[in-house]
């Protein structure tokens, strides 16, 4: 470049800058909260990158070679949305509804906005999401796209950043940067590492990122950086940029106490006359993605699902093992993952089959459940799997996924205390609680294999968050493989016209309910039996059925705490109708468990089927 | 020492490290299940702790000056359970009951056994439990004990390790030692970094830890690197100890396929006649506890509420950082802890009024869960507060509180979508689903200033884990100062004898159905008004009164999604009794949340005062 070249180049990038700080500062004020200063110690970072490496279409945010911007510091997102502005995608009317009622324009980024992958706003998980992004590019894609994420420093204390730092490493995702915004201010104060940025450095190093400290708010330090980024073949990448909060505005520059708060009207006046942009409402041009074309993928097959033979034994789990393969065999986009326990699980047999497909996360559970994420914002049909238990180390990640649209399917083996032996901390008891209480959510819980194969099928048609829990014991095999379970069904395995009362159950408290089927039946007393595989959502009609014409009265049965689980989906269906609830008694897991065989801790809970039958007859005799 | 002194030292090293190999292979073959080799490996490191570091009157395991031993890799119990009966603790017989039901022996250990502080087997949590109960050594009780943690190398890759990493250092915790036990092997094959132990110690050393490696079968190197560890003194060590999982048994020594698993009573034969040990159930010496004394605690005050005058407003979130001040003043054993929110939370009163017991997290909340387990270890009373919806990060360590049987008080900002703009990444819509489903909880959620400041010191004197649910917006003061409310209460707010159905709401819901209760009336419709503030335990007899009083027509409503909450929870109370049910429809958040205004968002939620009239008259009205 030619001396005039640089000045414009320098010029150019302090203009957008400059604007960005603006209209950070317009918009917040305008809506009277919000983050202008966090928004304004990243806006030469981002100016840089918009305006020299940034590869973007924002007229096709569906073009597969656009580059990918997470912004994991969420709060930035006025920094983001003048971004959206200055590029053309936004209106500068539309900037100004930022966090009204209606608006795209939210605190905090969601998909509802086409240019973003994902939602954040809780810390910790931009960067995880981005290392699913980032794997898809470099493995699956093949495209040269990159991944840039925009960090705060208060999120470096999310263990979460460490998951992350930890699998793209392992992954050496060199089209991976990670942009530290270091502006030493969190919400309540200095951050734990304030301005060390040596401190974050030997972080990034320890994980072995190629890692870079610069002046966050020197032009060429912060080109070279993304340069020498893109240099990198075999890593990603750590920027740590000191910055200000606040910069460029005396009034909040560097102070304390000014996180999270808009500008007044007569401050922001002032600070705009302070920042004296040379534009205001520029739109700048942002390099075209590169024309790569995505591989042309295998056509997909006819899919072929384990079938199991009637009165064989097989636990459910190896069921969702065995379907993943077949989905996998079938389907070229079906990827999966799992956190260190794939020989637990069944995950294996997908990994040995199509490794290229298979992405072991170790004992990341977080990390698992965002690279679940991050693959689907490219497409892909992601299939995450570990000890249901362990999916509560990532509820964040799943609530948080819910918010960005993102389908993902979690498999959660060793669920209750049918696992036995190993004791409470690995069995799930709490998973269908908290897996209901996720937006449009689909919870599944099988009793049989050839049940298991088929909801997995399902599992890859359907959106949303999708679980299913699967039993660690091998159990009966009950169904034929050829009768068929959809996601919202549910099966009445014994009825008469005689029944007394009806069991809902599912998973392994079904075959305990099948057997106080028969304890029953020999002493005259004849109950419906329903398998509620689906309990988000739940066969409403079914149980309506059950409940007019079995006696009104309703056992449920769950290994699970007697919270949130089977038995309030079970009432839950009940609200619906302009009818008084039906009698119901929960039967459900009500002291901690210990170890033990399988057998004795149903039985210590008061799930087993003695347990049925005493509640049954306890219902049947009474007075109502 | 004298040559012979060092001969009989290493030789009694010997002795008990392979006394401890035996065992840990006779419980588990016993037992048919367990993990014999991730103990084997740690045999070594544990013998010289045992024998020449441990400082513990296991006689007395409440002794305040013993030291804490924590087995963050908690699958290696066979080697805990040895442990304790080489020293005695534990009979022969006893080990042998490992895993069978009704033994205290479970899978993984938990405080059932006295010895036991916290629960263990979701991995990555030991380290950061250990980090309270060390920080209570060094600052609460200024006593020597030293907090000894053994880790395990897959767990590494949990964030949650690196959050302790990062606070163990900011607190200077030199009474904390992590020792790692890196064998290599993880559950399905390889650890991500193997025997990388240079890249362990990066991460130690990039954290600001004391880091040392070792061959931990070299018995000098262990004996050097504990000393090590208690000669400084101001920093934690990470001790990275190279080990061969199964060691000393040619069968499985470093051989992958052998996780989890027992050997057969012929193979156990063929590993103990190898092992060749010189001692079989010998009883060792252990150093007794230091004789220092808890320095006297000022003595309690009486304690004085925050009062809130009638008809003025006030946030509940406000209440709950004036009550926790309050308590602080009353009782010095009440600690607090925030991450990185207290200027939001409030509890930013208490860390001014009492430094000296507030701890700062910053943002990360699995280690401040951690913290509070930590410190009630050592018997204070632990409030720790963020976001509600942010405790979602910290739920494996929720769960795993309840099954160490934890004393631990969470508190809960800015629940639901009456937060507002901020939008639904900060906005808590399943914390009640999620806390509800926990073992032995409390979930509160107040409307009232005045009804917080009296459930927080409630709180206070109740054991389980406590979570109070607080509202953002300022509301109004509805109750007096001098009104009782408890845990497992309610109050009806308003009845008549004319009533024709009654709303449950709690919180800010609360607000809306006086609201809709003054245009019902004015539209001649009575209903009654219940707010359940205590949602577990929730106040059955008044919700069975009101069924029976108020045309068994119940509305609930909620601002969290319609999963796992109040509906849930007024619904579950009703299979409680044998006697008519009422209708029940329920009000919850049905769509995702967007940014807005306060009541923008509570009337898009379907849960204002506008819906909840709605509700009733169509209830009213309803055939039955």
């Amino acid at each position: 470049m030619t001396t005039t070249e640089v000045t414009s180049q320098t010029q150019q990038w302090t203009n957008l800058a400059q604007q960005l700080r603006v209209d950070s500062i317009r918009c917040t004020t305008a809506a009277g909260s919000g983050h202008p200063t966090s928004s304004m110690s990243a806006a030469d970072l981002m100016s840089v990158l918009v305006l020299s490496h940034l590869h973007y279409d924002f007229n096709d945010p569906k073009n597969p070679n656009n580059d990918h911007l997470i912004f994991s510091k969420g709060h930035a997102s006025p920094l983001l949305y003048s971004i959206y502005k200055a590029v053309g995608a936004v209106s500068d009317e539309e900037l100004l509804t930022l966090r009204k009622f209606g608006s795209r324009l939210e605190g905090h980024p969601t998909p509802e906005l086409p240019w973003v992958d994902v939602a954040t706003g809780s810390l910790g998980q931009g960067l995880p999401d981005g290392v699913g992004i980032a794997a898809c590019g470099k493995y699956l894609d093949k495209l040269p796209y990159k991944v840039w994420v925009l960090m705060g420093d208060s999120e470096s204390a999310e263990g979460s950043i460490y998951e992350a730092f930890h699998l793209a490493q392992h992954y050496k995702l060199n089209n991976l940067v990670a942009i530290l915004d270091c502006n030493r201010l969190g919400q309540r104060g200095e951050t734990e590492l304030g301005w060390d940025t040596e401190a974050y450095a030997a972080r990034g190093k320890a994980f072995g990122w190629n890692t870079i400290v610069i002046d966050g708010h020197n032009y060429d330090e912060i080109d070279q950086a993304y340069r020498q980024a893109a240099d990198t073949t075999d890593r990603p990448t750590f920027i740590i940029a000191k910055t200000l909060k606040g910069k460029g505005v005396s009034l909040v520059e560097n102070k304390d106490g000014w996180h999270g708060k808009a500008l007044s009207p007569e401050q922001a006046e002032e600070a705009i006359k302070e920042l004296n942009p040379q534009v205001r409402s520029m739109v700048f041009p942002v390099q075209q993605p590169a024309a790569g074309k995505v591989a042309p993928e295998p056509p997909a097959r006819p899919l072929e699902l384990p079938r199991y033979e009637l009165n064989t034994k097989e636990a459910t789990r190896k069921a969702y093992g065995d379907a993943l393969l077949a989905l996998g065999a079938a389907n070229p986009d079906v990827v999966a993952m799992d956190g260190e326990v794939s020989n637990s699980t069944y995950a294996n047999e997908f990994a040995k089959a199509y490794p290229e497909r298979y992405f072991e996360q170790y004992i990341a559970e977080q990390q698992m459940v965002a690279f679940a994420i991050g693959m689907q914002v490219r497409g892909k049909i992601t299939f995450a799997s570990t000890f249901a238990a362990f999916f509560s180390r990532a509820y964040d990640f799943i609530r948080m996924a819910a918010i960005s649209r993102a389908n993902i399917r979690l498999s959660g083996s060793h669920a209750g205390v049918s696992i036995g032996e190993d004791g409470p901390s690995q069995m799930a008891l709490e998973d269908l609680a908290m897996m209901r209480a996720v937006y449009d959510s689909t919870v599944l819980y099988p009793s049989d294999p050839n049940q298991t194969a088929q909801l997995v099928a399902e599992m890859a048609e359907h959106s949303g968050i999708l679980y299913i829990r699967t039993t660690r014991e091998k159990t009966p095999v009950i169904y034929s493989p050829d009768e068929k379970f959809s996601i919202g069904g549910s099966k009445v395995v014994r009825q008469s016209d005689k029944d007394k009362a009806t069991v809902v159950a599912a998973g392994i408290t079904l075959h305990e309910a099948l057997s106080a089927y028969e304890q029953l039946k020999g002493e005259g007393i004849n109950i419906r039996v329903i398998d509620a595989y689906s309990i988000k959502p739940i066969d409403e009609e079914t149980l309506f059925a059950a409940a007019q014409e079995a006696g009104g009265k309703i056992i449920t049965v769950e290994d699970h705490w007697p919270e949130g689980g089977l038995g309030e989906a079970v009432l839950e269906a009940f609200t619906q109708i302009d009818a008084p609830l039906p009698q119901v008694v929960k039967l459900a897991v009500e002291s901690m468990p210990t170890s033990g065989t399988s057998a004795q801790l149903l039985e210590a809970a008061g799930i087993s089927a003695h347990h049925i039958v005493e509640a049954v007859k306890a219902l049947v005799k009474s007075s109502r």
